[in-house]
């Protein structure tokens, strides 16, 4: 039995970009094929090994003045109100290779799969504080811990994360079961996990063991440590880490799924497809170049009403002549925020919101 | 008596960039003096000629399922609790000399002064339009008209703008009548005026006269036509004006105020000030260059505890060898938004949000 049987998916949707922690992503033609992104399309990102925990593992709640509780799946189930959100999650490490093609950077080189549009199923995790009693309180962190164990800098911490308490109260933060309506898979953090809409993937920790309530942030490495951003000009050999900026919302972002960088296409009419999603603001416009970033037409957007954190597709209709051609994306939010053009303007040591136009090179014939 | 007098400001701090209208930004050394900009030194932007209304100028609300209310500032300070908000305003134009350094573009050559940091005080819109019988509607426009009479394209128009309802009803957009406390003068608006804390300026509808809930935005001219932003290669020369994006929020922006681009200073330890904002995102990152974008520092904030509108300050000391240097500062937002490099970049034919990184030339001897 391969590691991606393990993992609950067909290794011939994907590429592995590691087996030992698991790291996958959808070859993107599959990805862009439908607005919502099944679980078995969904890029698998692991820190360490995958937990193998059973349907009634339990959720620890504590800190600051709530009430302690161990709370099963089926205690979540039986006192909360069910809430089923849309949003998209993105790695933040997403198109690292663009970065890596400017300099070398820390991780995996993930194209343009790192990301999914995913259909959530939880409870809110304010019914949770609310019933725990949070009360009025809202400043102050929840920390969450996790049942896999990380091997950083040659040491090993089981995986923990924060957000701000005041983001974990807006309703959307979900401990969630389900994707598409499917129990959560070993690979994808069942039996619960967090899903933060509109932060980066790293902030949805799968696994969930234990929420506490905190005044300080997370000091588990995934935290305090990794997931920053850097300026360019920080090459990460004397870094001091409390200097960097913590990802949670993401740049507006762009790509092309299909057709692939490197492909050959018959000469003539071709529909290129791809995504494009900003983090709670619509995507005003995405524009696309057939001739390198020379010329310019408009993107047809494929899912008009989109939820808030969601990604919207888009497809272009253009003919090509033969020969080569380099086909760009890039878009534009509705504060009037464009992708930088170019990787080097954005890279940073640990390779992290590679969001410069996103180009790929073609042949028709 | 001069302009400048008409217009309440003191013509030696400000650079006058039409006479009739009066359009005017205070220099940018006087302006970054301190964190609230006070009224005598908030640039004005004026589309026609400035009108004299008298304390008793009526508002009209109707529209929709509203009762239909006709309301003096004495109405309105009686009937609605007082609001005071910090938020700074944005001409959508703001640093518009950098595009058009580029090439041509419509407009003012504004260079960074047409932004201030304004104490406002007033009543909620929401207040008003809840009184009047709004009840949970959310969805339509509120459509705004001023006193004021503008010259569009060979015609006569009076000043219309439009919000969404569901941005009218948040609770910050203000009707407005003080900035710092003093009664608005005739150029800033008396007596009331709109505030959109997080919109360009133009959505700051002075002079207003009437408020309408409407199932369609405005059709007036700076609504529909003007204030819209277009791709870098549209000319403007035969434009649909319905493809533009409606400015409404604004990119992550900074720039240099103090000292000037052209300015001799003496060589040695020198203090360079300025802004930056993220509009509704915190600014992380401030990054000054003193070499043209080759080497970075970080700035200071000046201004750590920002309201989340407003602007942020920022300092830098640095030591200046004699000879000629270019200094250039650009912001990131929380988001890990970065400002582009490059004005071509995001040139527009209508010279509107230029937030390329922004650079001055100073001689230290």
């Amino acid at each position: 039995m391969g590691y991606g049987r393990l993992h609950d998916i067909d290794e011939a949707d994907f590429i592995v970009r590691q087996r030992e922690p698991f790291n996958a992503e959808p070859r993107s033609q599959r990805l862009i094929e439908q607005y919502v992104t099944p679980q078995s399309l969904l890029y698998v990102r692991s820190h360490g090994a995958t937990p193998q925990l059973d349907e009634d593992h339990a959720l620890e709640v504590s800190g600051a003045d709530l009430r302690t509780a161990t709370l099963t799946l089926a205690d979540l189930k039986a006192s909360f109100p069910e809430r089923r959100i849309i949003s998209a999650m993105q790695c933040a490490g997403n198109r690292r290779a663009d970065l890596q093609s400017v300099r070398k950077t820390n991780g995996d080189p993930w194209d343009v799969g790192a990301i999914g549009n995913v259909d959530w199923t939880g409870v809110s995790l304010a019914d949770v504080l609310l019933a725990l009693g949070v009360g009025d309180r809202r400043d102050g962190y929840v920390v969450c811990t996790a049942a896999d164990v990380d091997e950083i800098d040659g040491e090993t911490h089981p995986y923990g994360i924060s957000i701000s308490l005041k983001r974990a109260m807006a309703g959307d933060v979900l401990i969630a079961w389900a994707i598409g309506g499917e129990p959560l898979s070993p690979a994808h953090g069942a039996p619960m996990r967090l899903v933060v809409p509109g932060y980066a993937g790293v902030r949805s920790a799968k696994w969930l063991t234990r929420i506490e309530l905190r005044d300080e942030p997370s000091d588990a490495p995934i935290q305090a440590k990794d997931y920053k951003l850097f300026p360019p000009d920080e090459d990460g050999s004397d870094v001091d880490w409390r200097t960097g900026l913590v990802i949670e919302a993401m740049p507006v972002n762009s790509a092309i799924c299909d057709p692939r960088d490197g492909d050959t296409l018959p000469a003539g009419m071709v529909t290129i497809y791809g995504y494009a999603l900003a983090y709670g603001r619509r995507v005003a416009r995405v524009d696309l170049s057939l001739d390198g970033g020379a010329c310019w037409v408009r993107a047809q957007f494929i899912d008009e009403d989109a939820a808030p954190d969601a990604w919207q597709r888009w497809q272009c209709t253009a003919e090509l002549a033969p020969g080569r051609h380099q086909l760009v994306v890039r878009a534009i939010d509705e504060a009037g925020q464009l992708q930088p053009e170019c990787a080097q303007d954005v890279w940073n040591f640990a390779g992290y919101l590679s969001t410069a136009w996103h180009r790929i090179t073609v042949d028709a014939q």
